[in-house]
């Protein structure tokens, strides 16, 4: 069972031994929000990991960018990336619904320009993304919009376009049984800067969960497609693998669904006190949480391996 | 406990002597779906049971309309009716929010015309039905959306205009843990004419909980808001009341959890079978929606009623 242990001077090296590849959470552990500035020290420890030849995936629930827009983010906050080391939920549930699922047919996406670029990049044909273009004005106008015969899979994943019509359209589709429902990830909120939360892609899953009285299948954090993609697709081994993160929920929990360990890191959502808690709990859900190590912050895992001469 | 008999003639003055106040439910009961024409024989039926001189109250879940406008569809349907029987979901909600909570404050409101109405008719200042009217493009415009400091009480309902914006906005408001966040109804799915299902106010109320992490007081059927409206602005009497209904998770709940009776009608939504199944089930929830009485067709009380001689 996990126990939530201190990384220290006494037990680094054998952490350090006990992995070769590195998954990390990106909002919370390399940055803060929408930030566009490093949490202080963290690229230098990544710098670190990557040196002892871990090899590093950046791993995240925001579905609004493709791969190749994460290694610009990621480049511009001095995290030295390229897109084979990015695995954002647009670009696992695009990888899900064709090597997974086997789907070769047309998806109809709720979702952002990240979702589509990943679903072109896979060859799936899409439409969906964007303004929804109706013209209609009465209830009964929706009616009349075009279902088109060949799409057998609804994608939901985060879309500020989101709205009524999209919603009835999803539910025409998915009232057909045999139409595949994947949501890219279920974060209830999304961080938007300054502080500012915005209603995250969970709050328009459920309401086409609750019109369909469906359950979609949840490819990000800490569902097991994201973690089947990386096995399959990326080769990881997860008993060698580690997931760095600061959520219990997402992070932690994906460590525990796919065989992995956890590191979670207070520098972002959590509390020492949250993690505790779980310690104390019966709950197998809870247990299911329960990180293997913490640390105040990333950049202490790089001052341990220097004090330590481990590189 | 309920035991779903099936009324007769042997039971029927019984029955009809218990009680002095009808609640009927529209769609499924009066009419079907969208339909411009009534159950064949159903309005005579209403006519008799007032002759009687029971009183008879509309009682629905959907809020698009006020009750003004409510009369004029129930007249079109050969339903005689005046505002004072009518109880939407829209009118139920104005009259908990200013008499039950006695909020006077400023109001949000997903929702469409009819809970406008209804708040205008009780002197409730709102905004929000409609277009959005945003002009932002990207999500971080959407923290320039102005926060109307008066406003302590977020109402969703049913809302064709419903979108991100709107989901956001609310979510702005209740993360103020003293606004109050009331929902017309729940219903998963809305009836849109020629057997077209429209997602209902449920899926626009699980997007709001989702993202908010609270739960809505509901003032529509099965909540009590609705039945306690009807004891304290109308006077009934639950033990003395009768709810019809085609469902029995609005309908037949709601007669349980206010004190009345139910009976079940099966030109709508539910099957004998089900209401059967209940029956059999040893959970409360289920034992909670058992139909005391049912009926093919309200048209056959007034068939038992004639053959009968009791008008």
């Amino acid at each position: 069972m996990a126990r939530c242990l201190l990384l220290e001077k006494s037990n680094v090296k054998e952490f350090l031994d006990s992995f070769d590849t590195i998954l990390t959470d990106c909002d919370g552990v390399l940055w803060e929000g929408a930030a566009d500035y490093p949490i202080p020290g963290v690229p230098e420890t990544i710098q670190q990991l990557k040196k002892m030849g871990k090899r590093v995936f950046y791993v995240s629930n925001n579905s609004t960018k493709t791969r190749a827009e994460y290694v610009v983010k990621c480049q511009k906050l001095q995290y030295d990336t390229t897109e084979e080391e990015v695995v954002g939920s647009a670009y696992a549930t695009a990888q899900y619904v064709k090597h997974t699922l086997g789907y070769k047919g047309k998806v109809y996406i709720i979702g952002s320009s990240g979702i589509a670029g990943e679903f072109d990049a896979a060859g799936i044909p899409h439409f969906g993304v964007g303004e929804d273009g109706w013209n209609g004005r009465g209830l009964r106008d929706l009616l009349d919009i075009k279902i088109d015969p060949e799409v057998k899979c609804v994608v939901v994943g985060f879309d500020l376009h989101f709205n009524y019509v999209k919603l009835f359209t999803a539910q025409q589709y998915l009232s057909d049984p045999e139409c595949l429902f994947i949501a890219t990830n279920t974060d209830s909120a999304l961080p938007a800067g300054g502080g500012g939360i915005l209603p995250g892609t969970g709050a328009i899953v459920s309401a086409v969960e609750f019109s369909t009285g469906r359950q979609a299948t949840v490819c990000g954090k800490p569902h097991n497609p994201l973690g089947d993609i990386l096995v399959q697709q990326h080769g990881i081994n997860p008993k060698r693998t580690i997931m760095i993160g600061d959520r219990l929920d997402t992070d932690m929990a994906l460590a525990h669904n796919c065989g992995m360990r956890g590191l979670l890191v207070l520098t972002g959502f959590t509390k020492l006190e949250d993690a505790r808690r779980l310690t104390a709990s019966n709950s197998i859900a809870h247990q299911k949480q329960i990180p293997h190590y913490y640390l105040p912050s990333l950049v202490d895992l790089g001052k341990l391996i220097t004090e330590c001469g481990l590189v």
